[in-house]
Protein backbone atom coordinates (compact mmCIF):
# COMPACT_ATOMS: atom_id res chain seq x y z
CA UNK A 1 0.00 0.00 0.00
CA UNK A 2 1.15 3.15 -0.95
CA UNK A 3 0.79 6.48 1.38
CA UNK A 4 0.61 9.61 -0.88
CA UNK A 5 0.55 13.17 0.40
CA UNK A 6 0.79 15.19 -3.20
CA UNK A 7 -1.43 15.58 -5.59
CA UNK A 8 1.37 15.47 -8.44
CA UNK A 9 2.84 12.50 -7.57
CA UNK A 10 -0.73 10.31 -7.19
CA UNK A 11 -1.70 11.53 -10.70
CA UNK A 12 1.54 10.22 -11.74
CA UNK A 13 0.77 6.99 -9.80
CA UNK A 14 -2.00 6.36 -11.36
CA UNK A 15 -1.06 7.56 -14.61
CA UNK A 16 1.32 4.46 -14.39
CA UNK A 17 -1.50 1.94 -13.51
CA UNK A 18 -3.17 3.37 -16.42
CA UNK A 19 -0.50 3.15 -18.88
CA UNK A 20 0.35 -0.84 -17.69
CA UNK A 21 -2.82 -2.07 -18.21
CA UNK A 22 -3.85 -0.83 -21.20
CA UNK A 23 -6.65 1.26 -20.66
CA UNK A 24 -8.39 -1.53 -18.50
CA UNK A 25 -7.50 -0.55 -14.43
CA UNK A 26 -10.76 0.61 -13.19
CA UNK A 27 -10.00 2.96 -10.41
CA UNK A 28 -12.26 3.38 -7.43
CA UNK A 29 -12.18 6.38 -4.88
CA UNK A 30 -13.18 6.00 -1.17
CA UNK A 31 -12.94 9.59 -0.13
CA UNK A 32 -13.18 9.97 3.63
CA UNK A 33 -12.41 11.91 6.46
CA UNK A 34 -10.29 9.30 8.34
CA UNK A 35 -10.83 8.36 11.89
CA UNK A 36 -11.90 4.99 10.16
CA UNK A 37 -14.48 2.97 11.17
CA UNK A 38 -15.82 -0.15 10.25
CA UNK A 39 -18.57 1.39 7.83
CA UNK A 40 -15.32 2.93 6.06
CA UNK A 41 -13.93 -0.55 5.86
CA UNK A 42 -17.26 -1.47 3.99
CA UNK A 43 -16.87 1.25 1.93
CA UNK A 44 -13.44 -0.35 0.97
CA UNK A 45 -14.32 -3.91 0.76
CA UNK A 46 -16.91 -2.73 -2.29
CA UNK A 47 -14.50 -0.45 -4.16
CA UNK A 48 -12.01 -4.01 -4.17
CA UNK A 49 -15.03 -5.55 -5.79
CA UNK A 50 -15.73 -2.91 -8.37
CA UNK A 51 -12.26 -1.62 -9.19
CA UNK A 52 -8.54 -2.71 -9.67
CA UNK A 53 -7.42 0.02 -8.17
CA UNK A 54 -9.09 1.02 -4.41
CA UNK A 55 -7.83 4.46 -3.55
CA UNK A 56 -9.08 5.85 -0.16
CA UNK A 57 -8.48 9.34 0.32
CA UNK A 58 -8.15 11.12 3.92
CA UNK A 59 -9.12 14.66 4.07
CA UNK A 60 -10.64 16.51 6.94
CA UNK A 61 -12.54 19.24 4.68
CA UNK A 62 -12.23 22.84 6.39
CA UNK A 63 -14.95 24.60 3.82
CA UNK A 64 -17.62 21.80 4.54
CA UNK A 65 -17.43 23.25 8.36
CA UNK A 66 -19.49 26.20 9.15
CA UNK A 67 -18.02 28.24 11.76
CA UNK A 68 -18.45 26.98 15.21
CA UNK A 69 -18.70 23.27 13.71
CA UNK A 70 -16.13 21.04 14.82
CA UNK A 71 -13.58 21.60 12.40
CA UNK A 72 -10.90 21.97 14.66
CA UNK A 73 -11.50 19.10 17.17
CA UNK A 74 -12.60 16.42 14.46
CA UNK A 75 -11.03 13.48 15.48
CA UNK A 76 -8.19 12.33 13.56
CA UNK A 77 -5.61 9.09 13.55
CA UNK A 78 -3.34 8.93 10.86
CA UNK A 79 -1.57 5.77 12.17
CA UNK A 80 -4.82 3.34 12.65
CA UNK A 81 -6.54 4.77 9.61
CA UNK A 82 -3.46 3.21 7.76
CA UNK A 83 -3.25 -0.02 9.70
CA UNK A 84 -7.08 -0.60 9.11
CA UNK A 85 -7.09 0.38 4.90
CA UNK A 86 -3.27 -1.57 4.86
CA UNK A 87 -5.79 -4.75 5.89
CA UNK A 88 -9.04 -4.24 3.74
CA UNK A 89 -5.71 -3.93 1.16
CA UNK A 90 -6.31 -0.50 -0.20
CA UNK A 91 -3.78 0.10 -3.22
CA UNK A 92 -3.20 4.01 -2.49
CA UNK A 93 -4.22 6.13 0.45
CA UNK A 94 -4.23 9.97 -0.36
CA UNK A 95 -3.72 12.78 2.77
CA UNK A 96 -2.98 15.46 1.54
CA UNK A 97 -2.47 18.72 3.79
CA UNK A 98 -4.83 21.54 3.46
CA UNK A 99 -2.42 24.07 1.92
CA UNK A 100 -2.27 20.81 -0.99
CA UNK A 101 -5.88 20.85 -1.51
CA UNK A 102 -6.18 24.20 -1.04
CA UNK A 103 -2.91 26.21 -2.27
CA UNK A 104 -4.99 29.57 -2.22
CA UNK A 105 -8.10 29.59 -0.61
CA UNK A 106 -10.99 28.74 -3.52
CA UNK A 107 -13.28 31.11 -4.71
CA UNK A 108 -15.01 28.33 -6.79
CA UNK A 109 -17.75 26.22 -5.25
CA UNK A 110 -19.79 23.88 -6.90
CA UNK A 111 -23.81 24.68 -5.49
CA UNK A 112 -26.29 22.25 -5.57
CA UNK A 113 -29.91 23.52 -5.03
CA UNK A 114 -33.51 21.75 -4.21
CA UNK A 115 -31.62 18.54 -2.86
CA UNK A 116 -29.74 20.70 -0.57
CA UNK A 117 -32.93 22.46 0.66
CA UNK A 118 -33.70 20.31 3.56
CA UNK A 119 -32.06 18.31 6.20
CA UNK A 120 -28.76 18.67 7.03
CA UNK A 121 -28.59 21.15 4.17
CA UNK A 122 -30.93 23.47 6.37
CA UNK A 123 -29.22 22.94 9.52
CA UNK A 124 -25.52 23.34 8.15
CA UNK A 125 -25.88 26.19 5.44
CA UNK A 126 -22.75 25.93 2.93
CA UNK A 127 -22.26 22.28 4.14
CA UNK A 128 -22.86 20.71 1.17
CA UNK A 129 -21.48 23.44 -1.29
CA UNK A 130 -17.96 22.26 0.69
CA UNK A 131 -18.91 18.72 -0.37
CA UNK A 132 -19.41 18.61 -3.67
CA UNK A 133 -16.53 21.06 -3.99
CA UNK A 134 -14.02 18.81 -2.67
CA UNK A 135 -15.80 15.59 -3.65
CA UNK A 136 -15.46 17.45 -7.48
CA UNK A 137 -11.66 17.99 -6.51
CA UNK A 138 -10.78 14.24 -5.59
CA UNK A 139 -12.63 12.99 -9.04
CA UNK A 140 -10.52 15.49 -10.73
CA UNK A 141 -7.23 14.57 -9.05
CA UNK A 142 -7.78 10.30 -9.08
CA UNK A 143 -10.50 10.60 -12.42
CA UNK A 144 -11.93 6.97 -10.93
CA UNK A 145 -14.54 5.29 -12.36
CA UNK A 146 -16.55 4.50 -9.40
CA UNK A 147 -16.72 6.50 -5.73
CA UNK A 148 -18.65 5.13 -2.88
CA UNK A 149 -20.13 6.62 -0.09
CA UNK A 150 -22.29 5.32 3.00
CA UNK A 151 -25.55 5.83 2.82
CA UNK A 152 -25.66 7.03 6.44
CA UNK A 153 -25.15 10.33 4.91
CA UNK A 154 -28.05 9.40 2.68
CA UNK A 155 -28.23 13.40 1.52
CA UNK A 156 -25.34 13.52 0.56
CA UNK A 157 -25.42 10.72 -1.55
CA UNK A 158 -28.64 12.25 -3.21
CA UNK A 159 -26.76 15.73 -4.03
CA UNK A 160 -23.07 13.92 -5.39
CA UNK A 161 -25.80 12.28 -7.92
CA UNK A 162 -27.50 14.74 -8.88
CA UNK A 163 -24.07 16.91 -9.72
CA UNK A 164 -22.56 14.18 -11.57
CA UNK A 165 -25.97 13.97 -13.44
CA UNK A 166 -25.64 17.20 -13.88
CA UNK A 167 -22.40 17.89 -14.91
CA UNK A 168 -21.81 15.12 -16.98
CA UNK A 169 -18.94 13.71 -14.40
CA UNK A 170 -17.62 10.41 -15.82
CA UNK A 171 -17.64 8.53 -12.58
CA UNK A 172 -20.86 6.18 -11.11
CA UNK A 173 -21.58 7.49 -7.66
CA UNK A 174 -21.84 4.00 -5.73
CA UNK A 175 -23.88 4.41 -2.67
CA UNK A 176 -23.30 1.86 0.39
CA UNK A 177 -25.29 0.31 3.21
CA UNK A 178 -24.95 1.74 6.56
CA UNK A 179 -22.80 -0.55 9.05
CA UNK A 180 -24.00 -0.81 12.85
CA UNK A 181 -22.90 -1.22 15.76
CA UNK A 182 -24.31 -5.07 17.11
CA UNK A 183 -26.61 -2.75 19.52
CA UNK A 184 -27.95 -0.59 16.44
CA UNK A 185 -25.96 2.45 16.61
CA UNK A 186 -24.62 3.59 12.96
CA UNK A 187 -21.19 3.84 12.79
CA UNK A 188 -19.91 7.34 12.66
CA UNK A 189 -16.49 9.06 13.31
CA UNK A 190 -18.29 11.24 15.45
CA UNK A 191 -19.58 8.29 18.07
CA UNK A 192 -16.45 8.74 20.01
CA UNK A 193 -17.47 12.06 21.52
CA UNK A 194 -19.94 10.57 23.01
CA UNK A 195 -19.95 9.92 26.87
CA UNK A 196 -21.76 6.99 28.42
CA UNK A 197 -24.90 8.20 28.68
CA UNK A 198 -25.43 9.84 25.63
CA UNK A 199 -24.25 6.75 23.82
CA UNK A 200 -26.87 4.82 25.75
CA UNK A 201 -29.46 7.04 24.79
CA UNK A 202 -28.50 7.31 21.24
CA UNK A 203 -29.68 3.74 20.85
CA UNK A 204 -33.09 5.41 20.57
CA UNK A 205 -32.53 6.85 16.94
CA UNK A 206 -31.73 3.31 15.21
CA UNK A 207 -34.85 1.71 17.70
CA UNK A 208 -37.15 4.90 16.23
CA UNK A 209 -36.46 3.49 12.99
CA UNK A 210 -36.44 -0.36 13.07
CA UNK A 211 -40.21 0.93 15.06
CA UNK A 212 -40.94 2.32 12.14
CA UNK A 213 -39.96 -0.04 9.63
CA UNK A 214 -42.03 -2.55 11.59
CA UNK A 215 -45.08 0.06 11.39
CA UNK A 216 -44.45 0.45 7.20
CA UNK A 217 -44.38 -3.22 6.68
CA UNK A 218 -47.78 -4.53 9.32
CA UNK A 219 -49.81 -1.71 8.37
CA UNK A 220 -51.31 -0.82 5.14
CA UNK A 221 -52.77 2.74 6.57
CA UNK A 222 -49.78 4.51 8.13
CA UNK A 223 -49.67 8.00 6.93
CA UNK A 224 -46.15 9.99 7.16
CA UNK A 225 -47.22 11.91 9.53
CA UNK A 226 -48.28 9.12 11.86
CA UNK A 227 -44.40 7.70 11.21
CA UNK A 228 -42.89 10.69 11.82
CA UNK A 229 -44.98 11.28 15.05
CA UNK A 230 -44.24 7.83 16.66
CA UNK A 231 -40.95 8.42 15.83
CA UNK A 232 -40.94 11.67 17.16
CA UNK A 233 -42.72 10.50 20.27
CA UNK A 234 -39.83 7.99 20.71
CA UNK A 235 -36.87 10.03 20.26
CA UNK A 236 -38.48 12.25 22.93
CA UNK A 237 -38.55 9.58 25.31
CA UNK A 238 -34.87 10.04 25.90
CA UNK A 239 -33.63 12.80 28.26
CA UNK A 240 -30.95 14.00 26.35
CA UNK A 241 -32.33 13.90 22.68
CA UNK A 242 -32.48 17.78 21.39
CA UNK A 243 -34.07 17.01 18.06
CA UNK A 244 -32.96 18.88 14.87
CA UNK A 245 -35.27 17.20 12.36
CA UNK A 246 -37.11 13.98 11.11
CA UNK A 247 -38.30 14.20 7.84
CA UNK A 248 -40.08 11.67 5.75
CA UNK A 249 -39.17 12.32 2.24
CA UNK A 250 -38.52 10.64 -1.39
CA UNK A 251 -35.37 9.32 -2.41
CA UNK A 252 -33.01 10.77 -3.42
CA UNK A 253 -35.45 13.65 -4.60
CA UNK A 254 -35.66 14.78 -1.12
CA UNK A 255 -38.92 16.20 -1.64
CA UNK A 256 -41.29 15.82 1.67
CA UNK A 257 -44.22 13.51 1.59
CA UNK A 258 -47.23 14.98 2.08
CA UNK A 259 -48.61 14.13 5.85
CA UNK A 260 -51.48 12.79 5.14
CA UNK A 261 -49.92 10.49 2.30
CA UNK A 262 -50.29 6.60 2.97
CA UNK A 263 -46.48 5.59 3.05
CA UNK A 264 -47.02 1.94 0.95
CA UNK A 265 -48.56 3.67 -1.47
CA UNK A 266 -46.00 6.85 -2.54
CA UNK A 267 -44.97 5.91 -5.93
CA UNK A 268 -41.05 6.63 -4.90
CA UNK A 269 -38.71 5.60 -2.75
CA UNK A 270 -38.90 6.82 0.56
CA UNK A 271 -36.43 7.99 3.37
CA UNK A 272 -37.11 8.50 6.98
CA UNK A 273 -34.27 10.87 8.17
CA UNK A 274 -33.35 11.96 11.45
CA UNK A 275 -30.52 14.19 13.03
CA UNK A 276 -30.53 14.57 16.93
CA UNK A 277 -27.71 15.62 19.12
CA UNK A 278 -27.20 14.37 22.54
CA UNK A 279 -25.20 16.66 24.38
CA UNK A 280 -22.48 18.61 22.05
CA UNK A 281 -22.31 15.47 19.63
CA UNK A 282 -25.01 15.73 16.46
CA UNK A 283 -25.88 12.21 15.13
CA UNK A 284 -27.88 11.40 12.02
CA UNK A 285 -29.46 8.33 10.82
CA UNK A 286 -31.91 7.12 8.07
CA UNK A 287 -33.42 4.13 6.64
CA UNK A 288 -34.90 3.64 2.97
CA UNK A 289 -38.47 2.29 2.85
CA UNK A 290 -39.44 0.96 -0.52
CA UNK A 291 -43.35 1.28 -1.13
CA UNK A 292 -45.14 -0.78 -4.00
CA UNK A 293 -44.67 0.63 -7.30
CA UNK A 294 -40.88 2.47 -6.34
CA UNK A 295 -38.01 0.60 -7.69
CA UNK A 296 -34.38 1.31 -5.58
CA UNK A 297 -31.79 3.16 -7.20
CA UNK A 298 -29.62 2.39 -4.24
CA UNK B 1 -14.98 16.03 -40.45
CA UNK B 2 -17.63 14.78 -38.18
CA UNK B 3 -20.79 16.47 -37.25
CA UNK B 4 -22.15 14.93 -34.09
CA UNK B 5 -24.88 15.52 -32.23
CA UNK B 6 -25.25 13.10 -29.15
CA UNK B 7 -22.98 13.22 -26.03
CA UNK B 8 -22.66 9.30 -25.90
CA UNK B 9 -21.77 9.31 -29.95
CA UNK B 10 -19.33 12.16 -29.27
CA UNK B 11 -17.59 10.05 -26.07
CA UNK B 12 -17.51 7.00 -28.28
CA UNK B 13 -15.51 8.72 -30.89
CA UNK B 14 -13.18 10.22 -28.74
CA UNK B 15 -12.92 7.02 -26.89
CA UNK B 16 -11.46 5.46 -30.80
CA UNK B 17 -8.97 8.07 -30.66
CA UNK B 18 -7.44 8.00 -27.12
CA UNK B 19 -6.93 3.49 -27.77
CA UNK B 20 -6.09 4.19 -31.38
CA UNK B 21 -3.26 6.52 -30.77
CA UNK B 22 -1.66 4.46 -27.29
CA UNK B 23 -2.89 7.38 -24.70
CA UNK B 24 -1.16 10.16 -27.11
CA UNK B 25 -3.58 11.68 -28.89
CA UNK B 26 -4.15 15.07 -27.19
CA UNK B 27 -7.17 16.43 -27.55
CA UNK B 28 -8.11 20.34 -27.92
CA UNK B 29 -11.88 21.75 -27.53
CA UNK B 30 -12.99 25.15 -28.91
CA UNK B 31 -16.36 26.24 -27.12
CA UNK B 32 -18.35 27.91 -29.01
CA UNK B 33 -21.66 29.80 -29.00
CA UNK B 34 -21.47 29.41 -33.31
CA UNK B 35 -22.03 31.88 -35.97
CA UNK B 36 -18.35 31.64 -36.37
CA UNK B 37 -16.35 34.18 -37.64
CA UNK B 38 -12.61 34.82 -38.08
CA UNK B 39 -11.98 34.98 -34.07
CA UNK B 40 -13.68 31.53 -33.85
CA UNK B 41 -11.02 30.15 -37.10
CA UNK B 42 -8.29 31.82 -35.00
CA UNK B 43 -8.98 29.34 -31.76
CA UNK B 44 -9.16 26.58 -34.18
CA UNK B 45 -5.83 27.02 -35.93
CA UNK B 46 -4.37 27.53 -32.30
CA UNK B 47 -6.10 24.42 -31.46
CA UNK B 48 -4.76 22.40 -34.30
CA UNK B 49 -1.24 23.42 -33.66
CA UNK B 50 -1.99 22.18 -29.43
CA UNK B 51 -3.95 19.25 -30.74
CA UNK B 52 -4.14 16.03 -32.67
CA UNK B 53 -7.62 16.29 -32.39
CA UNK B 54 -9.71 19.49 -32.65
CA UNK B 55 -13.62 19.05 -31.56
CA UNK B 56 -15.33 22.22 -32.20
CA UNK B 57 -18.69 22.62 -29.76
CA UNK B 58 -21.33 25.04 -31.34
CA UNK B 59 -24.11 25.68 -28.29
CA UNK B 60 -26.26 28.58 -27.39
CA UNK B 61 -26.61 28.26 -23.72
CA UNK B 62 -29.35 29.26 -22.58
CA UNK B 63 -28.45 29.46 -18.80
CA UNK B 64 -25.85 32.27 -19.45
CA UNK B 65 -28.29 34.18 -20.54
CA UNK B 66 -30.22 36.37 -18.33
CA UNK B 67 -34.16 37.55 -18.82
CA UNK B 68 -33.89 39.95 -21.30
CA UNK B 69 -31.09 38.84 -22.93
CA UNK B 70 -30.40 37.92 -26.37
CA UNK B 71 -30.90 34.71 -26.16
CA UNK B 72 -33.68 33.73 -28.40
CA UNK B 73 -32.43 36.27 -31.21
CA UNK B 74 -29.18 35.42 -30.91
CA UNK B 75 -27.93 34.83 -34.40
CA UNK B 76 -27.49 31.11 -35.79
CA UNK B 77 -26.36 29.39 -38.91
CA UNK B 78 -25.79 25.96 -38.80
CA UNK B 79 -24.62 25.25 -42.67
CA UNK B 80 -22.36 28.32 -42.40
CA UNK B 81 -20.84 27.66 -39.07
CA UNK B 82 -20.29 23.76 -40.67
CA UNK B 83 -18.57 25.13 -43.67
CA UNK B 84 -16.19 27.22 -41.70
CA UNK B 85 -15.22 24.66 -39.64
CA UNK B 86 -14.90 22.20 -42.01
CA UNK B 87 -12.31 24.71 -44.03
CA UNK B 88 -10.11 25.15 -40.72
CA UNK B 89 -9.51 21.03 -41.06
CA UNK B 90 -11.98 20.80 -37.89
CA UNK B 91 -11.83 16.85 -37.05
CA UNK B 92 -15.14 16.70 -34.94
CA UNK B 93 -18.19 19.28 -34.67
CA UNK B 94 -20.14 18.87 -31.35
CA UNK B 95 -23.68 20.45 -31.74
CA UNK B 96 -26.18 19.36 -28.84
CA UNK B 97 -29.49 20.34 -28.47
CA UNK B 98 -30.50 22.25 -25.55
CA UNK B 99 -32.40 18.71 -24.34
CA UNK B 100 -29.07 16.87 -25.08
CA UNK B 101 -27.26 18.94 -22.51
CA UNK B 102 -29.86 19.77 -19.90
CA UNK B 103 -31.70 16.68 -20.20
CA UNK B 104 -33.66 18.12 -17.20
CA UNK B 105 -33.29 22.20 -15.90
CA UNK B 106 -29.55 21.86 -13.68
CA UNK B 107 -30.10 21.98 -10.32
CA UNK B 108 -25.63 22.43 -9.98
CA UNK B 109 -24.11 25.43 -10.74
CA UNK B 110 -20.16 26.25 -10.35
CA UNK B 111 -19.81 29.26 -9.28
CA UNK B 112 -16.72 31.83 -9.27
CA UNK B 113 -16.61 34.58 -6.99
CA UNK B 114 -14.21 37.98 -6.94
CA UNK B 115 -13.52 37.28 -10.55
CA UNK B 116 -17.38 37.77 -11.26
CA UNK B 117 -17.94 40.90 -8.55
CA UNK B 118 -16.80 43.63 -12.07
CA UNK B 119 -17.21 44.31 -15.63
CA UNK B 120 -19.96 41.84 -17.44
CA UNK B 121 -19.92 39.70 -14.00
CA UNK B 122 -21.50 42.97 -12.49
CA UNK B 123 -23.92 43.98 -15.50
CA UNK B 124 -25.57 40.29 -15.89
CA UNK B 125 -25.70 38.50 -12.88
CA UNK B 126 -25.57 34.83 -13.20
CA UNK B 127 -23.63 35.42 -16.61
CA UNK B 128 -20.83 33.80 -15.63
CA UNK B 129 -22.50 31.00 -13.36
CA UNK B 130 -23.90 29.59 -16.40
CA UNK B 131 -20.53 30.03 -18.64
CA UNK B 132 -18.67 28.05 -16.03
CA UNK B 133 -21.47 25.58 -15.71
CA UNK B 134 -21.62 24.80 -19.51
CA UNK B 135 -17.91 24.61 -19.69
CA UNK B 136 -17.18 22.41 -17.09
CA UNK B 137 -20.06 20.27 -18.53
CA UNK B 138 -18.13 20.56 -22.25
CA UNK B 139 -15.08 19.58 -20.65
CA UNK B 140 -16.18 16.27 -18.61
CA UNK B 141 -17.46 15.48 -21.95
CA UNK B 142 -15.09 15.83 -24.50
CA UNK B 143 -11.39 15.30 -21.59
CA UNK B 144 -9.37 17.64 -23.83
CA UNK B 145 -6.07 18.46 -22.84
CA UNK B 146 -6.67 22.28 -24.10
CA UNK B 147 -9.19 24.48 -24.59
CA UNK B 148 -9.24 27.76 -26.14
CA UNK B 149 -11.10 30.83 -25.86
CA UNK B 150 -10.59 34.70 -27.04
CA UNK B 151 -9.16 37.01 -25.15
CA UNK B 152 -12.05 39.22 -26.50
CA UNK B 153 -14.17 37.62 -23.58
CA UNK B 154 -11.06 38.48 -21.00
CA UNK B 155 -13.29 38.38 -17.60
CA UNK B 156 -14.26 34.75 -18.91
CA UNK B 157 -10.53 33.42 -19.64
CA UNK B 158 -9.78 34.87 -16.25
CA UNK B 159 -13.38 33.10 -14.61
CA UNK B 160 -12.35 29.92 -16.44
CA UNK B 161 -8.49 30.19 -15.49
CA UNK B 162 -9.58 30.01 -11.75
CA UNK B 163 -12.40 27.05 -11.94
CA UNK B 164 -9.77 25.12 -13.72
CA UNK B 165 -7.17 25.97 -11.06
CA UNK B 166 -9.73 25.90 -7.81
CA UNK B 167 -11.35 22.47 -9.21
CA UNK B 168 -8.32 20.73 -10.20
CA UNK B 169 -9.41 20.61 -13.45
CA UNK B 170 -7.68 18.56 -16.34
CA UNK B 171 -7.34 21.35 -19.00
CA UNK B 172 -4.91 23.97 -19.67
CA UNK B 173 -6.88 27.01 -20.63
CA UNK B 174 -5.54 28.44 -23.72
CA UNK B 175 -6.26 32.44 -24.39
CA UNK B 176 -6.07 33.20 -27.76
CA UNK B 177 -5.63 36.84 -29.05
CA UNK B 178 -8.77 39.22 -30.30
CA UNK B 179 -8.84 39.39 -34.13
CA UNK B 180 -10.40 42.55 -35.37
CA UNK B 181 -12.04 43.73 -38.59
CA UNK B 182 -9.32 45.86 -40.89
CA UNK B 183 -10.84 48.95 -39.13
CA UNK B 184 -10.17 47.59 -36.18
CA UNK B 185 -13.44 46.15 -34.58
CA UNK B 186 -12.81 43.38 -32.43
CA UNK B 187 -14.91 40.24 -34.00
CA UNK B 188 -18.20 39.53 -32.19
CA UNK B 189 -21.36 37.58 -33.40
CA UNK B 190 -23.71 40.16 -32.15
CA UNK B 191 -21.83 42.37 -34.86
CA UNK B 192 -24.44 41.56 -36.92
CA UNK B 193 -26.67 43.46 -34.79
CA UNK B 194 -25.18 46.84 -35.79
CA UNK B 195 -26.43 49.15 -38.14
CA UNK B 196 -24.30 50.78 -40.85
CA UNK B 197 -24.15 53.79 -38.70
CA UNK B 198 -24.20 51.67 -35.13
CA UNK B 199 -20.76 50.11 -36.68
CA UNK B 200 -19.13 53.25 -37.73
CA UNK B 201 -19.78 54.55 -34.57
CA UNK B 202 -18.79 51.40 -32.53
CA UNK B 203 -15.17 52.32 -33.93
CA UNK B 204 -14.61 54.33 -30.93
CA UNK B 205 -13.80 51.24 -28.47
CA UNK B 206 -10.94 50.19 -30.27
CA UNK B 207 -9.67 53.41 -31.55
CA UNK B 208 -9.72 54.13 -27.91
CA UNK B 209 -7.93 51.14 -26.50
CA UNK B 210 -5.64 52.27 -29.08
CA UNK B 211 -5.37 56.14 -27.60
CA UNK B 212 -4.96 54.31 -24.30
CA UNK B 213 -1.88 52.04 -25.53
CA UNK B 214 -0.20 55.12 -27.23
CA UNK B 215 -0.69 57.19 -24.06
CA UNK B 216 0.71 53.88 -21.47
CA UNK B 217 3.84 53.90 -24.37
CA UNK B 218 4.41 57.70 -24.07
CA UNK B 219 4.34 58.48 -20.70
CA UNK B 220 5.64 57.53 -17.76
CA UNK B 221 3.38 59.22 -15.42
CA UNK B 222 -0.32 58.43 -16.48
CA UNK B 223 -2.33 57.30 -14.03
CA UNK B 224 -5.09 55.09 -14.20
CA UNK B 225 -8.12 57.54 -13.75
CA UNK B 226 -5.82 59.71 -16.72
CA UNK B 227 -5.98 56.60 -18.77
CA UNK B 228 -9.89 56.15 -17.87
CA UNK B 229 -11.18 59.74 -18.66
CA UNK B 230 -8.90 59.74 -22.00
CA UNK B 231 -10.83 57.15 -22.68
CA UNK B 232 -14.42 58.09 -21.71
CA UNK B 233 -14.39 61.11 -23.49
CA UNK B 234 -13.66 59.49 -26.52
CA UNK B 235 -16.05 56.97 -26.28
CA UNK B 236 -18.86 60.08 -25.00
CA UNK B 237 -17.86 61.63 -28.47
CA UNK B 238 -19.66 59.38 -30.44
CA UNK B 239 -23.30 60.23 -29.39
CA UNK B 240 -24.77 56.45 -29.85
CA UNK B 241 -23.10 54.94 -27.33
CA UNK B 242 -24.56 54.14 -23.67
CA UNK B 243 -21.29 53.20 -21.71
CA UNK B 244 -22.09 50.59 -19.63
CA UNK B 245 -18.30 49.97 -18.24
CA UNK B 246 -14.44 51.56 -18.49
CA UNK B 247 -12.19 49.88 -16.04
CA UNK B 248 -8.87 49.61 -16.03
CA UNK B 249 -7.90 46.30 -13.46
CA UNK B 250 -5.23 43.64 -12.95
CA UNK B 251 -5.12 40.64 -14.87
CA UNK B 252 -6.17 38.05 -14.43
CA UNK B 253 -7.09 38.71 -10.74
CA UNK B 254 -9.03 41.80 -11.52
CA UNK B 255 -8.64 43.80 -9.34
CA UNK B 256 -9.18 47.52 -9.84
CA UNK B 257 -5.92 49.46 -10.32
CA UNK B 258 -5.94 52.77 -8.01
CA UNK B 259 -7.16 55.68 -9.97
CA UNK B 260 -3.45 57.59 -8.90
CA UNK B 261 -2.35 54.15 -9.38
CA UNK B 262 0.93 55.37 -12.33
CA UNK B 263 0.02 52.36 -14.43
CA UNK B 264 3.52 52.03 -16.15
CA UNK B 265 4.75 50.98 -12.31
CA UNK B 266 2.01 48.49 -11.29
CA UNK B 267 3.56 45.36 -10.53
CA UNK B 268 0.78 42.79 -12.53
CA UNK B 269 -0.42 42.77 -16.25
CA UNK B 270 -3.12 45.32 -16.55
CA UNK B 271 -6.46 45.55 -18.61
CA UNK B 272 -8.47 48.23 -19.36
CA UNK B 273 -11.93 46.58 -20.23
CA UNK B 274 -15.37 48.29 -21.91
CA UNK B 275 -18.64 47.28 -22.54
CA UNK B 276 -20.51 49.69 -24.39
CA UNK B 277 -24.47 49.69 -26.25
CA UNK B 278 -24.78 50.79 -29.61
CA UNK B 279 -28.31 51.08 -29.96
CA UNK B 280 -29.71 47.94 -28.25
CA UNK B 281 -26.52 45.87 -29.04
CA UNK B 282 -23.80 45.52 -26.11
CA UNK B 283 -20.23 45.36 -27.52
CA UNK B 284 -17.31 44.72 -25.09
CA UNK B 285 -13.47 44.78 -26.24
CA UNK B 286 -10.60 45.32 -24.29
CA UNK B 287 -6.93 45.84 -24.11
CA UNK B 288 -3.99 44.22 -22.28
CA UNK B 289 -1.17 46.54 -20.74
CA UNK B 290 2.61 45.14 -19.37
CA UNK B 291 4.13 47.19 -17.36
CA UNK B 292 7.41 46.79 -16.16
CA UNK B 293 7.79 44.04 -13.44
CA UNK B 294 4.76 42.10 -14.44
CA UNK B 295 4.84 39.24 -16.04
CA UNK B 296 2.32 37.55 -19.04
CA UNK B 297 0.69 34.93 -18.58
CA UNK B 298 -1.57 35.15 -21.93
Amino acid sequence: MKVIRSISELKHELQQYRVSSQHNAKIGLVPTMGFLHNGHASLMTRAREFADVVVVSIFVNPIQFGPGEDYETYPRNEERDLALAEKQGVDIVFIPTVAEMYPQPTKTKIRVSERTDRLCGASRPGHFDGVTTVVSKLINIVQPQFAFFGQKDAQQVAVLQQMVMDLNINVEIVPCPIVREEDGLALSSRNVYLNTEERKQALVLSRSLRDAEVAFNDSKSVTASELREKILSMIQSSPLAKIDYIEVLTFPELIPVADNAIVTEVESQIIIALAVKFGTTRLIDNMLFMPKGAFSIV
